[in-house]
């Protein structure tokens, strides 16, 4: 099996959460928002349709398994998902936990404010957090 | 069947595509960018994960169709796909064409620059040509 290259701006910007079946899970460090990144475990990916059939139904089930453990652990006013990679090539799907109080509300988040740095308890308790609640989710899903 | 209630933000800034199994097709009006939205036919949706898990694996069985007619019609640098919502919570799904020439390259699109209108003739010629080519592709994709 060949090793899987993540892009180095997507392992500066994130900490890792777990890999579920397609994709590893990694949380965006910015506190201003529970952001969680998936990337598919597939080298050279770009869009979603580069992915085959299977990967991409595998994909959309991870991404609802994600939104789903935010919606119960965060109880977002709206969920933000998003295949952009205008910077970034290598795919990734961004599920973002927006509320109308939060900072650059209502428009979308990219390229508006500097990352907030997290306090590395509150990292820490939050990665473990979401880690337990996917594992525990995809365990029943199966 | 229960009439279905197109939110009318989505109704005044797009052009009607077609209707696919789950989903309208709309375009746009913003000649900046050739920029698909993806309504499914369902009332009081919001998020995605409000489809049940069947409409879910249409809904994105239809992104792979228009992202692909997308790039066999206008060949972008960067396709970006996105539920975002917090505007107009209607559940739709962008499909953007992005060039690293365009307008706002590499940011995303939303809120960076107004509109720009089609010409009318430029806007059913790209309406026609889109609906033949969707069509086309449902149809071998069965």
């Amino acid at each position: 099996m060949a090793i899987f290259n993540l892009d180095p701006r997507l392992e500066n910007d994130c900490e890792w959460v777990c890999d579920l079946e397609l994709c590893k899970v990694m949380l965006l460090k910015d506190a201003n928002y529970p952001w969680l990144i998936l990337v598919p475990l597939v080298n050279d990916c770009v869009e979603i349709i580069d992915l085959d059939k299977g990967q991409q139904q595998q994909l959309w089930h991870e991404s609802s398994i994600v939104s789903r453990v935010l919606q119960q652990l965060f109880k977002p006013d709206k969920l933000n998902i998003a295949a952009i990679g205008n910077v970034v090539a290598q795919l990734h799907v961004h599920h973002i936990v927006r509320y109308s109080s939060d900072l650059c509300w209502p428009k979308p988040v990219w390229g508006q404010h500097p990352a907030k740095a997290y306090e590395t308890e509150q990292l820490v308790q939050r990665v473990s957090l979401i880690a337990h609640s996917l594992t525990q989710l995809t365990k029943e899903s199966k």
